[in-house]
């Protein structure tokens, strides 16, 4: 980038990721826009320079980068081929088209993944049911089907317990692959950020708690992890975004088994299991992204914050009142140490529209603070944790 | 505030500290706008909705109050007749113009805090050289000398060795206050929060490093202070923030003496002796702010990720080359763990253009740290700190 001149950030889309993302662009002294489908977005609320367009549209997202120094991602569903139009046409797109198809194609994904040696679950393409009962006949009942393009919080994913059930989701007629259905004791994931020149930084392992795909707790660090399971899984995450040659950060969602850790998910983007970095890490993944993407020296991942204790970061899902903002008094006063971070979203139910993190030194007292704030925000009571 | 819509707090003033509050913002899923006075300046860059006006201009400071919920400060300079205007108006205003003639008019402040009973230096309003022989004859030389409105950061302050330099002085034709000399150990710092409920939060009394009377350097907490004094500051803190009516942040400068502490000088806004709270307090004073006037409950002060270690706050004060974006790189990449903050404002010689903060177990390597990458970052050399 030109030394001179303050570098400009665009990120295509204007969620809640890019919303978190242009609050740590405001210490970097550099410019941070995104592109967004309409001026109330989570992100556009917040940020200057606001360009409205459609992400799918080729000409929207030429004249977005035409402002910016570095184009990166809120999402995954930008087309491959925009994104690689997009570098063609001499623009710096981090991660770059190459990675981003591993977070786009999940066939892909997994014939690098297991090409690569890197753990996964056994998996194949299915077109039909016979082929679904082929690979049954290897692995057992039940088995995944995932859509292969367009997924995300469980949408596109379907645990089939028999072959009626497989035929149902077939007979949708999305592209689809079977995997092997995971026995695991938890799920964990590991965030790390790679930049340009190779250099990279891991974020301490946590524990991801979902439920109905999404996710609705992430406790760091992950409690009792074994430390060597805990390298391991760092250096997975590192290995990996070098193998697939990210630039930002990379989400790898992991399963522990008995047998040791399996690939679940990959993100390459700010993640919801690194949203308790805010509080709990010197440097946030959202701050990490933007240095990877800007070629900066990566910041400490380290958790002075923690000390020893957890943070706990609990999702606020929708309830059936649309109305946080007028129990947010009662959550502040009830746990003045609780951290809220609101998206400015419109409530829908199982919505994710906001945040909290709890940071104790007791695991047990973490967990509690962090559910029961979220609940309350999103219901009133505390039931819903 | 109403329930269903999103409050709008407005900030008079586009510097660095409603910039970091802009940041702050975010989170609490309100909306901030500023009132600036180009579009370029430190906060316009990052706030959404900034408003181009005067705040010397009673049309534009009621044209901006329009469409906010709340009105707040990030600086002391708007004409108190016109802040009272706003709320004979109607208009929310946190801090009010009641309390902000305290930060105004120096020798109201003095006037008021000392028939409070609170710690000051000897002082008296002096017109011509005759009352500045006779408040020496009191207190002895040199005398400060103040102007009565309109300092800040070293400006309207002048220690006067005799009489022929407060001559000198007051021949510029002021409003001037003497002040005693105060012989002093060292400064200190206290922010206070108090909102319109009468509740109230202090954070760790911090020593404040001065030269030329700008802030250079501010460590929390105040080392080796002794933990009743501590606890005097707080309290004193908080007692004032009462008596003053001060809704939002208030921010009070100290001496420590041999004979306890002494009040120098008032802020009522988020305040450079508490940037360190970004990353060391749970809940920094930009959110503090916010909080108090928006009457939402205050946030714990409390310091995790301190852990018995010490934050360093160190201003970057422009040197002689305006590229500090370039040096920056190198900043980062020597220590990762040192949190840089710029402020997007063109580099003047002495001019604070951003800030860094080192947190440390250990007090000298955290000062160390701080330092050196603030005068790196200034002059591209260790030598200025």
């Amino acid at each position: 980038m030109d030394s001179e001149a303050t570098p400009v950030v665009g990120m295509v889309g204007a969620g809640q990721l890019a919303r978190m993302t242009s609050a740590a662009a405001v210490g970097l002294g550099i410019q941070f826009r995104v592109l967004a489908a309409a001026p109330d977005e989570s992100a556009a609320q917040v940020s200057v320079g606001t360009v409205i367009g459609d992400y799918q549209s080729a000409a929207d997202l030429m004249a977005f980068a035409a402002g910016c120094d570095v184009i990166t991602f809120d999402h995954e569903h930008v087309p491959g081929p925009l994104i690689a139009a997009l570098e063609a046409s001499g623009v710096a797109v981090h991660p770059g088209s190459a990675a981003l198809r591993y977070t786009q194609d999940k066939l892909a994904m997994r014939e690098k993944l297991s090409g690569l040696g890197y753990p996964c679950p056994q998996f194949a393409a299915v077109a039909g049911p016979e082929d679904v009962a082929e690979f049954a006949a290897k692995t057992g009942w039940p088995v995944m089907l995932k859509a292969v393009t367009g997924g995300y919080d469980g949408r596109g994913v379907w645990v089939c317990g028999d072959l009626a059930a497989a035929t149902e989701v077939l007979s949708h007629g999305l592209r689809l692959i079977a995997e092997e259905y995971v026995s695991f004791d938890r799920e964990l994931a590991i965030v790390v950020a790679r930049g340009p020149g190779g250099h990279g930084a891991a974020y301490p392992v946590v524990e991801t708690v979902q439920q109905d795909g999404i996710c609705r707790e992430v406790i760091a660090p992950a409690p009792g992890l074994h430390p060597a399971l805990a390298a391991d899984a760092q250096r997975l995450g590192l290995s990996l975004a070098r193998d697939l040659g990210v630039i930002g950060l990379l989400a790898v969602e992991l399963f522990e088994t008995p047998a040791g850790l399996v690939v679940n998910e990959l993100a390459m983007r700010p993640h919801n299991s690194g949203h308790w970095t805010i509080e709990g890490a010197l440097t946030s993944q959202f701050e990490q992204h933007l240095r990877a993407v800007l070629n900066l020296p990566l910041g400490a991942t380290s958790s002075p914050a923690l000390a020893g204790g957890w943070a706990v970061m609990a999702n606020i899902l929708g309830g059936d009142d649309p109305d946080l903002r007028s129990r947010l008094i009662h959550v502040m006063a009830a746990d003045p140490a609780v951290k809220v971070h609101l998206y400015g979203k419109p409530v829908r139910l199982g919505r994710k529209v906001g945040h909290v993190t709890a940071l104790d030194r007791d695991l047990a007292r973490a967990r509690d603070r962090a559910r029961r704030a979220a609940s309350y925000l999103a219901w009133g009571t505390e039931e819903h944790a």
